[in-house]
């Protein structure tokens, strides 16, 4: 049905790439968000209720998503891909879950964050449950080549993390750790999410990590354009609010580029803001102005374009297929979408 | 060595029965100490830096020690053993520090704890990691039931935990409940530390479950001492605080107890403290009189005692052997530790 709706030219526009990937995958799709209901449950009440204040909020599916289509590109016609699906996305929402501790956010996706609604302890809590059923999921698929590829990745992204909390304030951090960051933290999932599908499918080697390289590439350019999105006049359609990352002192990319660039009076001012976090009115739109001046947010995407550009002769050694259109849609949606 | 040295009646009197069952597993206890240090490292330096101010804190290895003597009592002869008693010391780490975080302690095991020296942050971010790499190492002995075993064993504990949040400040916490909390919160990790051992070494399903019997009920026995001596005067000796759990409101059995012999007015003292934590100068030891006046503390103890009788006649299938024997009087002394 979604897909009929794609072929409609009066509704075409509305769509986005990911829609239309999303519509490729929708039956498959359904189910995971059956599963995910089902294996958060558990006789502590309240691991429902903050699992499914979080889930429920939405978001986009983008990693289960990834690796529905990616076995579905493989030719896949088991049901194992759905749970996996879920097991991505219950390590991505426990991920999520201690992310909001650790920032101390207030929203995610628009609306109060768990933590701010439940408390840091339960949302701690609950984060280890999604992150110990994610593992009794993937037991019971019973492939160790997913448990050791998912369990690597669950390791990676801690580590992503905590190289993240030792840059943060750190205004002389290099492109290239801001990289192994951003790498570790998000990309690494997306790669997992992608390479699962391969695995399941019992493809070749070389699909596997074709696949693996995808998601890393997109994952690498998804969270540049993030980080962009966070000085970008825009993004509160997005429900986020403009700035998190300046007032947490977070570096990212367009800091990195505007500080490097910068003369001495800029760069004493970004040491101000973002090591010393003495912030005042007006030093979001000086950062603001500052990135403009350096083309610091235009390089940032212009840096994902390459990224992506990776992650499209990822895939070259698919056949063409309307789901490998659909990953390959999918990168440009990401880089561009609106900021 | 230490098995000469334990046969030798000069030193006899400063052993512990855990020691004396620590001994019978010592040289594979010196391999896990390497596995440990081998595996928590990590290019990003604060890992093993947060991980080893933990992990070199000491402590008595205890989990690791019972899954090295159930797998010896099994007769197990290969060496997958120390790699589960590694994971298992990584599983027990993760959860120490997420417990620190979410009970805003200052102190673990005499010393500052790691959220207190490195933070929170980092302290959730580290856990996350070690448990990743706790199930990293789990796929990499291969065994399906393992991992099995262990997942569902972390998705218990953080229920456990999970469910310890709910009960905090409830003085209404029945006994029961109180036992769901512990069994999950402390006791399934001893359970399922001392069933891998069975699993390891391919014995029938009864000897498995004997053993997960065996860790089950002495770590109730485990926690309700550790309960009760949160209350002892002679708990300094063992480098923590007394009063920790009164402070924090934290419902345990000795509370229970005291709370439901009560009369009103004692039962408005303990909703004061416990549930709106309106605390004054002098109630900690107005708690320690009136768990005297009901016998809190001693019966807390003989409740310890029965589930100490279970443990012991689980491992009743067992032949007698020097592992047996010394699993056997840990029981005892995990019970009559110095309160």
């Amino acid at each position: 049905m979604a897909v009929v709706t794609n072929l409609d030219p009066k509704r075409r526009k509305s769509t986005t790439p990911l829609d239309d990937l999303t519509a490729l995958v929708d039956d498959d799709l359904k189910a995971v968000n059956e599963l995910i209901l089902a294996n958060m449950q558990s006789s502590v009440d309240l691991i429902p209720q903050l699992a499914g204040y979080l889930i429920a909020a939405g978001g986009k599916r983008l990693r289960p998503v990834l690796t529905l289509a990616a076995a579905r590109m493989c030719g896949y016609q088991g049901e194992n891909h759905k749970m996996l699906a879920t097991v991505v996305e219950f390590i991505h929402t426990a991920t999520l879950l201690h992310d909001d501790v650790v920032d101390e956010s207030d929203l995610r996706r628009g609306l109060a964050s768990a933590n701010a609604v439940f408390g840091n302890k339960a949302s701690v809590l609950v984060g280890d449950f999604l992150f110990s059923r994610a593992f009794e999921l993937m037991v019971g698929v019973g492939s160790l080549d997913v448990l050791r590829i998912l369990s690597r990745a669950s390791a990676v992204i801690a580590e992503g993390e905590v190289l993240q909390l030792q840059t943060t304030n750190d205004t002389e951090t290099s492109e290239q750790a801001y990289l192994e960051v951003i790498k570790g933290k998000t990309a690494e999932l997306f790669a997992a999410a992608c390479r699962v599908g391969a695995v399941v499918a019992n493809r070749p080697q070389a699909e596997e990590m074709a696949l693996y390289d995808y998601g890393m590439n997109l994952g690498i350019a998804f969270q540049l354009v993030d980080d962009v999105l966070d000085y970008s006049a825009k993004q509160a359609k997005l429900g986020k609010t403009v700035g998190d990352d300046f007032r947490e002192g977070k570096i990212t990319l367009p800091v990195v580029l505007a500080f490097r660039r910068g003369n001495d009076e800029e760069r004493a001012f970004w040491r101000r803001a973002m090591e010393e976090l003495e912030q005042q009115d007006g030093d979001l739109e000086r950062a603001q102005q500052l990135m403009a001046k350096h083309n610091a947010l235009k390089d940032t995407v212009e840096r994902a374009r390459h990224y992506g550009a990776i992650a499209r002769d990822a895939l070259g050694l698919f056949p063409e297929s309307p789901v490998k259109h659909a990953l390959l849609e999918v990168i440009d949606f990401v880089i561009d979408r609106e900021f």
